[in-house]
């Protein structure tokens, strides 16, 4: 039973011959214009299609989004620019709206010029009228190495409103104000401000939490779009099932990432802020010998009190940490040798939570990522050639 | 023809059987009490020998280094630092000394206590005479998984004095002010204040850029002692010399990092100021997407545009960066088919230079890594099992 686009919004997904067979042009089109609000990356490296969006967006509106995937159209120079702005007049023409109300993402190589014969190509063959509304197809047309779509859903409390999100992305993966690629689409009515502002807070909490490598991507993109067709909706109903798609998506982020084969969740509490917790979090989830004790099982919970140990912050206090795995405390409690087995029983399941107390504050942050496996090398290994 | 030590050192190496048979407690004494200085790790889980001699240095002198292989007494409580304090005791009745004159340094395992029956035996085995000047058995003495033992030496210019190092570490190495162990040894008469600056200048340019794996370890010990013996010498000779030696072990350790077959240097020029330089430099070395990229000899340079845009500094402007690699130019100026085979050859070399200019000011930085491989997974996966 494939999930439905919510009302207002319909698309177009083919392929148009950028690497392979698969598809690799997305496009979704709003009945009419609609409320919109998006993130991008911090990148300095940041892409045309990046540079193109974040100003469309400027007025809080938007008509239709295209994704082109396999290419992500950055380091080009001047030619990349003048590239994308073709691509979004060439879906203006098609659908008859000013190109401002067109937003654009891309991913894939970095470095490579567009092949614009073939996009010219499979800009004519946009239909006339556009019906598609199966956002299943949208979760895959913009898949690159992801091994499985990312797709989630929820209801609006209170109203007939959905929000239906689809994500990609497994590698170059530590968002900074962003993620990849990541597009929702609801049909509540909500004004633009309010849906950036909500749109930004969720971000914080679920993208912007996810770690697959530390390697944070040039063309990250996240973009909300609102057609209002369910009509209104209460705001902190519509932030909590915003937040349950997003967060739904970011581990579905995360349990894919490159070579992944365990998710792993870390929350850090009784931080003095937010953001010595968040960084302590990402300390840990993004340290390659907590990665690869996670991948082997190997209890070496040490490895988790050297990375807390880098984060050189003079009010953290080893005599005041506790480190726990699951329910397992494993510092300072000492573990004999059937704590140890217990310990690589439990990191052998699909999930592993490691829980960290500062006993320094009343903060807390959680953060996602995955293990680091020879899959991961192997699939960057020779990932151009 | 092995290489001695500086005179006015002598060394005992033994295994006293903390893991296996090979060499595990290494002791070097001065003939008189001598000139020292250290630097240690930052980490807010320091072990108790970095906290032990960190104090016994604080008056700028030494008699005595013990260093315990395969067990770094870390997260043990306080009867990690009781045992400490006792091997310390042991070694300073052993030698005629007062324990404060005593250093420590530990490396291996994390969270496990000292097996302290197998140290006091070890202490009882200490030669009354101690007569032992062989430099490459200390290096051989201190390594864990280390392939290879670390060694280098120079002649300070204008005098008799010579400068030996020893470094070991192939894993959690992204050393902060510190390097996982390292000694050094000096004939060389210098005073303690002048040493400990010098040593401070020399370790920042050598040992703190250099970065196996992002993962500071709790354990991080480099220390120098100079024994006078060969008297004065020239300052500025001393610390090239020292320069020399530090540079050598440190490239030493980024070619035997766990698993690696490649050594990258990365070079940042024309930034800002030094600590922008280091710091894009160090985004390069550490990003897993370029380690893997040059692992595969994937001339995927798009990674590094990316690991620089992730910088997010504003006045890093990818209108001005140049990337190349060796001497090959590959940003802004395109690389065809020709030059991607061309690059890729090149990648497949046992040295692997990165340079990016970033046309914003006059700084620049080095730092050193190495390739992320399979076989860094598969060392780290299964460590402690």
């Amino acid at each position: 039973m494939a999930t439905s686009l919510p009302r207002g919004f319909r698309s177009h997904v083919a392929n148009i011959g950028m690497k392979d067979s698969t598809d690799d042009f997305t496009l979704v089109v709003a009945d009419t214009k609609c409320a919109a609000a998006g993130v991008f990356t911090q990148s300095r490296f940041a892409g045309p299609s990046v540079v193109v969006s974040r100003a469309h967006l400027s007025d809080g509106t938007a008509r239709a989004l295209v994704v082109i995937s396999k290419n992500a159209n950055v380091a080009n120079g001047p030619q990349g620019l003048a590239d994308a702005h073709e691509v979004v007049e060439g879906i203006a023409a098609a659908i008859g709206c000013k190109p401002n109300d067109v937003l654009i993402a891309s991913t894939g190589v970095i470095g490579r010029p567009y092949p614009m014969d073939r996009i010219r190509a499979g800009l004519a063959t946009i239909p006339k009228s556009i019906v598609g509304t199966d956002a299943e197809a949208i979760a895959r047309g913009i898949m690159t190495t992801d091994t499985i779509h990312k797709i989630a859903q929820a209801t609006v409390t209170g109203s007939t409103a959905r929000i239906v999100g689809v994500a990609k992305g497994v590698g170059m993966i530590e968002p900074n104000m962003a993620t990849l690629i990541t597009m929702m689409f609801t049909d509540a009515k909500i004004e633009p401000a309010e849906l950036d502002s909500i749109f930004r807070r969720v971000m914080d909490l679920t993208f912007n939490c996810v770690s697959i490598d530390t390697d944070t991507s040039t063309s990250d993109t996240a973009v909300i779009l609102a057609s209002g067709a369910a009509g209104n909706v209460d705001g902190a109903a519509f932030e909590a099932a915003l937040h349950d798609v997003a967060l739904s998506l970011t581990k579905q982020v995360a349990r894919d990432g490159e070579g992944a084969e365990t998710l792993i969740e870390v929350t850090v509490d009784m931080a003095r802020d937010g953001e010595q917790a968040k960084r302590v979090a990402k300390s840990i989830v993004n340290s390659p010998l907590v990665k690869t004790a996670v991948h082997g099982a190997d209890p070496n919970w040490g490895r988790v009190a050297m990375a807390v140990g880098k984060c050189n912050d003079t009010d953290i206090d080893q005599s005041k940490v506790v480190i726990r795995f699951g329910e397992q405390e494993v510092y300072p409690r000492q573990v004999d040798a059937a704590g140890l087995e217990r310990l690589s029983a439990y990191m052998r399941g699909d999930d592993v939570v490691i829980h960290v107390s500062l006993n320094n504050g009343n903060a807390s942050a959680t953060v996602w990522g995955c293990d680091l496996t020879d899959g991961y090398v192997r699939i960057n290994a020779d990932y151009t050639t």
